[in-house]
């Protein structure tokens, strides 16, 4: 999937302001809008996801998208296409996954259902931005402070050990199949903030946040690795530290907020002028431009 | 696929009011949004459907929901799923048919790219019902009149020419590959009518929206067929009446408005007390009821 490219088409065809955060923002409608789909045997396999947790992690994927726009969400709609043999029970266990999902707040209002080869889930949530300020990935300004809320690698360390046919520590295992949200440092920041800021969801990775935060804003983020929540026992693994900054599906937030904004989270750096990402690792300063961290995010995890 | 059935099972878990007409109606927001999807060997097959028409088709299938409620359509997003070997053409060419069928008045702000087998399309719309009064399945009411726009049965003839391997007439394929919703009517509707009312679209046949609005409302449709309007030559057809009455993907427009409401489109019947739609041909009376509508679908469309 060459999808950078693809997305590059699609601007050009479009020639849109829209396309680019993790939410579209409506100011007219004062609402944000997101669209992410989940597709069988390249997003979960079947034998080791249940149909519940399919339902629960989709409508996760993109609450997070409406959380690091900074808006509340509020209402979903679902597509699902299904094989021609599938029964009753899966579709319930998929929306009692999904509902889960949504806990209170947000409502499943419509979509569709389909037939299909494979399961696939594709989901559209709005949120509502009325008393709150929207984010942009080109808000990050020098003098701000770098925030991340969420736990960053378990979601890979999880898919290693699955892949593997391992079922433990299941702490990481759930961390892939069913991930939370960072919803509530989201909407603080989104309803306290006054001056604009940056926010991004780690659904690619905390590096890729990073960057497209430092690229897209044109500013340099200087980062603390030991700083970095992330679990302990992950450094089990072989490349753990790869995992905690490229490793992706953690749905944690990274924001650039002013330095005296007051919020929840853990501060792991700071903006400066210049470009890309400069990581302090023991002492040492690892600088990372674009190109560096997408070469890294292949080598790793897609090829 | 048992669509019927899992959506009773859908409703059951979610318990929501929201779940029935073409879009759901999000009062609190002003807004009301659908998603449909759209799948390779399911919906549409690449051996004779260029990828511009599928991205025109897939989104007048969505624009025909907005219409269906009385809303103006506003905002689209997109989720593409594509096989690895695609290239940029593709996008393309997806991208610039889906533009063309937004026109003007509608934008495409967001969505998503993954991999998969197969071509896959999900779109979510939404439109405006500010200044409007949005449709209800369950709003025809005995002494309402039965308005239709759009010819029916074009859709069905071409998929049949298609599946024969012929390209003549060339207005039944196109009336397939590029279907035109009925913007016009359905915002007219919505802007002008001040009582409650029912419209639907004919995406599943018109006799299905004719049968659904009845039963919805709990009243008798009283049809006649030679007032419906449908292309003269599509007489050539074996089962041609079937055509009009039964195939799907017209996309026209079904309403149930006041007797006295001033409205384009063809009146082809009236609203009695009563369940259920009786259609007049050549002076017999046929009546329908709701399952005698779904077994003539599935006998005919489905098997």
């Amino acid at each position: 999937m060459k999808e950078k490219e693809f997305i590059s088409v699609i601007k050009n065809v479009l020639n849109s302001d829209y396309i680019g955060d993790d939410c579209a923002y409506l100011k007219d409608l004062g609402i944000v809008v997101t669209h992410d789909s989940l597709v069988e045997d390249v997003h979960f396999r079947l034998d080791y996801m249940s149909v519940w947790q399919i339902g629960f992690k989709s409508v996760m994927v993109n609450l997070s998208d409406i959380a690091a726009s900074g808006a509340e969400p509020k209402y979903l709609t679902v597509s699902l296409s299904l094989p021609p043999m599938t029964d009753n029970d899966f579709v319930e266990n998929f929306y009692q996954g999904a509902k889960a999902a949504c806990g209170n707040a947000v409502e499943i209002v419509g979509g569709d259902i389909t037939g299909s080869d494979k399961v696939f889930v594709s989901i559209c949530a709005i949120g509502v931005s009325k008393g709150r300020k929207i984010s942009s990935r080109k808000s990050a300004k020098p003098g701000y402070k770098i925030v991340v809320s969420g736990m960053h690698g378990s979601s890979a360390s999880g898919l290693k050990l699955l892949e593997q046919g391992k079922n433990q520590p299941e702490k990481f295992i759930k961390a892939h199949l069913e991930p939370r949200a960072q919803l509530n440092f989201g909407k603080e920041i989104g309803a306290k903030v006054e001056q604009d800021y940056a926010m991004m969801d780690t659904s690619d990775g905390l590096m890729d946040a990073l960057s497209t935060i430092a690229n897209e804003s044109g500013v340099l983020l200087e980062i603390d690795f030991d700083k970095i929540p992330y679990d302990k026992e992950i450094e089990q693994f072989a490349g753990w530290r790869d995992m905690v900054l490229f490793g992706g599906e953690d749905y944690g937030l990274v924001a650039a907020v002013p330095a005296d904004f007051d919020c929840n989270g853990t501060v792991i750096g700071h903006v400066k002028q210049g470009k890309g990402v400069d990581l302090a690792i023991n002492g040492e300063i690892f600088h990372y431009t674009k190109e560096d961290v997408e070469k890294k995010i292949f080598e790793h995890f897609k090829s």
